[in-house]
């Protein structure tokens, strides 16, 4: 009994002193978290805000990034604090972190598309280089952004369908509303015109829509392209506003089909010399 | 033999302190699963019902999502509380663990491919990218979707094919049924014909349509599309109801052959330059 | 010799203790084994007769999957105790359990095609993907099911030829036998002939076939589907039991060639205008 | 010097201690070797006499991959009894493991090749998916199986090229040596013919080869398969006894060619329509 | 009472023991850091000074990188100094750290192509491969580059849109702005010009394209390249500053062509030899 | 200082102890190493020898081999020889080996062709799979083997042209050095042309090549092996020696011309058929 | 106190002890570390002196080499050196490394390519795979080597580009100036000409660029390649110094156009045989 007592007493002292050492520890790790969790967050605020005046992002979007990173950080504070509790109070959490995480790494491997779309989201988020309502060329699809998500884009079709492409695919991305653009139209004469004729007739097109408030930088005749296997193709070049180079390179088209006309210059058949011979 | 009474007394009074210590611990473990458990689940029913909220998903679909989610939590909890346990009754299962774990990351290289579909799958379910009866492109099959699952898409394609698709392969799917569509006809007219004219028969024809409740926003004719090697194209484009451009187009077509052979303009076969030469 | 004999006694002393104690911990686990693997089997068993009743599955099916997962949950308990078995008599696995675990890990990178199989196998078996003398398209295979297997389809192509198929390259199959077919027609006329009336003439041929009994859903002229380089494409669209459609099909296109004879409606050659010009 | 011997004494006493302790695993593990390593080996034995009764597999092969899992199964229980034994002996074998485990890994990834390569090969042997002189397209190469190896298969191409493919390329694999060929014919007629007719004759030359010991299931005329742009084509198909099926198709192509020119049916050449517009 | 208090003492000893041997451990690291940072800071600047001797980059550049290595630098010390400080004080941070590591790890995988990106990134800067304003192709696009930057490269197409190209695709670029270009004129003429006379009047093109201050290095003509099936090909090649070839090319064309007509010689169409047959 | 003195002869004490366990270990090393060495390296020479044996390998081959894997036995050996040598000096190895191979992990991603390499060449070396001076297609690249080595394969295409092939995309290899080749003419004879004259024609020059000593298995005309758009199609085949195919197929086209011209026999030009229409 | 005096006493006694027992294993490392320094660098030393024997590897070459493996090597051994020296100090840098292990192998995965260009890297120059001024096809790039480093080779297009080549993208490279290259002209003659005579005229072109000192093994006569649809296909191949094969092949195909005019042989246009119908 004495034996006993003695055992409960000294363990008496080694639990004060137990709790006395576990107490220390733990105000140690409130201490910690309480400085370091609104640092953290006024990093983040900071990097944010640095990082939107350079690219100028708007409020919107600086609010979403925001609240991601610092809801991030609050949930890695979280877990780290509930582990290092739990290792104060020697619940041994070795081997169930091991099974977690070789279980979390299986997850991993098929996951990793996942995560892979949410760090390329925050890029395409935060560098600006998709915005809803631009033509943009992404993993296969083109139209226009309707959505940029952390995890998928919306892209609507010419043809109207919505497209959800994974961010991960968007890596890599064209896009088409980021100035002015190219009006290009090849045109084949006959090899027997006369070159010179036909870019002098080509350039007086050019010069007219040189005052179409669609173009920028007004189209020109560069000259003779290629020889193709029944035509010279001469090429004309200009720059006009964004998402009307295509009306502009129709209007151009239909002009110089009728100056053409006038001018008696043919756009080719494909021509072939047929040689008779007896079987 | 005194001695080894005094070995099992003070085994006894160790064997008390431990009995007490873990009796401690393992109150302690409950405590907390106790109140993790409800804790989290009112947080997984809140995180779908604001979910399910903004993206407006039905019931049914919330419940699937919210049973899969609380499923997955209380077996991950179940398994913790066991491994945990365990550990407190000294049944060391570190190297258990390192082998079950090793062995597991082995299968997770084989079954990465399940734990992506499944992954998608719940995207695929929570953001609705795609619906029953809605027709998708996805992973190289298009049809109308016959069931979402967490691992498989059913896809009925056109000529009848069930495809069974799996979910990491609708990462990326273009979904028909969502919006206006474009009818759009080229129709190409001969070198010889008048554009002008031309233009302002087909406007005639897109007039007529323009009533036509299929269409959303009226076919209009666009201009020249391009100088084909034997005919002038000329696009007209409009946007009707969802999955009834393919008959508008259809009726387009067929009327727009009908005024041409009125108004006597050709849709120009292949054209051929022959130059004759003797062998 | 005292000395000597001393230790001894405190070892017997010890070793009485640390017999009790293993013995302790020996019960336990096998009390734990004998408690967990009948409810396991009982889990399986429910687990597959639930599934098995949404999907229906055949009798020898059930069997089979039974008996793969109580295989593989026997074996992994098996496992299981022995290595705690071996914990409890200090034979430190440890080391032992981390080389077999990297050395199984390098051979789980050279198998994971193997693992891949066997997963996508069990859903393809659970799910009723496929079933034998069905006609599937699967990893670039198609034919008639001719066995479905853990591993392995067996599918035989219309040339006879047997393919061995890795259920991995399975997952994403098309099933053709799941519903009627179309049956579809595509018809060019020329663009001489008037549209009305071919597609008059080919709704009659439909309606002869409306009453055959190979047609679900009657076949019917759907319109001009686009214009060829030499003639206006026409396009029969019906529905068909399973399998017939070819006939069907084959049957159709020789009845519309003797009608369009009869009609003196000209199926086109290519077209092509030719203009003679002198060298 | 007196401590100096206490001490020795001392160690006297305890190293008898370790060493009966010692004395006592070591006997432990050479029984539990014993035990196990010829009922392992028995397993083995029953498990191919079981698994070749089902696929009847003949003996050499039997003998083969009996050789291979023994000569696995040897290995690996030496290994783990060398690795516990120095365990025993406290030559601390964790790091030198860990070492040579991640070593091990690195060459992994670059032999999972082989490893693949043999985990396949494995199958093929007691699946018989192919067996020497069965003609096979495995891995982009087709022609003769002269050997099936453990690593590679050998494959002898019909212009005489030896391939050696490895195993892993032969996951997915056609056997054209597994029963009945198809023999398949389709043939082209002129859009002036009389289709009836033609299968009229067609069928006859069918008739003739139905006695052809060559045709297991008599060749047929199956009606018309498409409108060609110059010719309706028909389709003839019928059953040949293996690797016979191509003699069948060039002796029935001849018979028809003759036929037809008794029939006066024409083979038609591409057909043009020209016409004529002057420059 | 007495026991305690002596508990106590002991522990007030052992406490200034373990305080005095913490400082002492706190100490070394402190002085470890201070003398490890400045170092390896010179270090880094004197590394980037002798690779941008050898490269010679722009200042900007210089500074960019070594911030980028200090900031990488500083962070890396900063982890490690905290991590031992913690081990100092027995917050034992091996499970946390495990956990943390294996849940970087899973992101490690999907955040793979990040990292990849910056590495390519900072060997495009360091090694000059790319500079704003060349002209390149890089990962499928190709354009002016607009800016270089650690994780993308933003290239401008030739039609107006602005490419952001992960730098992981840049690995492997075509860079057309480091050096001279080619300028290739293939020429036919008719097989029955004599090829002779054809070199001659092509060679006096070229000597007049000799004094042009675009050509580098004179276009001289090559010879026979080629029998096309309706024309012999001749080669003219020349040099030209860099991106000049476009236009000199084509006012090569245009002479060519000019002095062709001159010479008579033909730029052939195809031809074919046509032998009549009656049906 | 009493005490102390008796703290250093206790050392003394233990120290001996220590000391000669050391050594007995050290010694236990040293023996397992000189006995264990010899074993292995024998061991490895009589597999090489009996592997040579069945193979038929040439000497040099051996050694190359032989040296090969000893020096791999050799250097693992002293490996593991100096980690244990350092665990008995209590030189804790662990977080070191820890380090080195993950970063040897991480250098291992980056090194698996070169593993992959070297595992691939052993065999390739073993098996005689290649030898020089065979032709051989392996990588996508074709021509005659100049030296086989272990990293990499050089293969001389014929234009002269010498491709380093690394050894992982030898895997798969076409051998076109063993045995006989096919020669294989295909020849196109009009749709007018009787086909039995034709065969009888063919079948006379085959009969005259039957002698020539390149042919193993003398040509013969199989029949009828497609009927082209514009030809009957026959074929011809034959076996010759090894490499002279070329030769014998150029001889045979030659003779199967002229005596075609003999028996006027055409072979026939593309045919079109011409309808003549009005514009 | 006293009792605090001797707990001092004591840890003097065992500080001492301790501090002798550091100083033996530092002075332990420091002996390893000043032995198996130099040792190292002669074997690196040696084997690079020995492999460039056996390849005639310039001394800049070996240089490079040499300093980049003494780099390698020493960095390592001061790593090991450092660890082991903290191993000693007790500053536990287990949980470091892990942490810094895991994080390194993450960035491993990223950084896989750049060690993959190293390692391939490192074999170009060391078995002089290609060479400065060679002109070589590797990645998808052709064109003359301008630089080959350990991360990128430098390849200049005959266009101008200059193409950086990541190293991994240069394993499977062809070397074109490694040897004579091949000449060869494939030359079409008309079905109606005689083979015999065409050959004969060939051949005496040949024979004139026999003496060509371009040729190293004279240009030949092979004989009929194919039948091509409009003409019979011969072949003349030879054998050039390396670079000539293009000027020679153009001179000769030159020369062969004038032989054939002389002879009146004809190298045919295209045929076609065209049978008039009416519609």
């Amino acid at each position: 009994m004495n034996l006993f007592e003695e055992g409960l007493e000294f363990n008496f002292a080694e639990l004060l002193e137990i709790i006395i050492g576990k107490g220390l520890k733990i105000a140690l790790l409130v201490i910690a978290l309480l400085i370091i969790t609104p640092i953290g967050k006024k990093i983040i605020s900071k990097a944010i805000a640095k990082a939107s005046n350079k690219e100028k992002i708007s409020e919107g979007r600086i609010k979403t990034l925001d609240k991601l990173l610092v809801n991030v950080y609050t949930y890695t504070l979280t877990f780290i604090f509930i582990v290092m509790l739990f290792g104060v109070f020697d619940l041994d959490l070795g081997p169930l972190l091991a099974a977690a995480g070789v279980v979390g790494l299986a997850i991993g491997f098929g996951a990793q598309g996942l995560v892979s779309d949410i760090v390329t989201g925050f890029f395409l988020l935060l560098e600006r280089q998709i915005e809803v309502d631009e033509y943009v060329t992404a993993g296969g699809f083109n139209g226009i952004v309707e959505e940029v998500g952390l995890r998928t884009t919306k892209i609507r079709s010419f043809d109207g369908t919505l497209n959800f492409v994974p961010n991960r695919d968007v890596a890599g991305v064209s896009n088409h509303s980021r100035g002015t653009m190219r009006a290009l139209v090849d045109i084949g004469i006959s090899y027997d015109d006369n070159i010179d004729q036909a870019m002098q007739v080509l350039q007086k097109v050019c010069d007219e829509f040189k005052d179409d408030e669609r173009f920028v930088d007004g189209p020109d005749v560069l000259g003779v392209q290629s020889f193709g296997s029944s035509e010279v193709v001469l090429r004309i070049l200009g720059r006009t506003e964004n998402m009307l180079q295509w009306s502009a390179e129709r209007d151009m088209r239909k002009r110089i089909k009728e100056v053409f006309d006038e001018a008696g210059i043919e756009i080719p058949f494909p021509h072939q010399v047929n040689i008779s011979k007896d079987a």
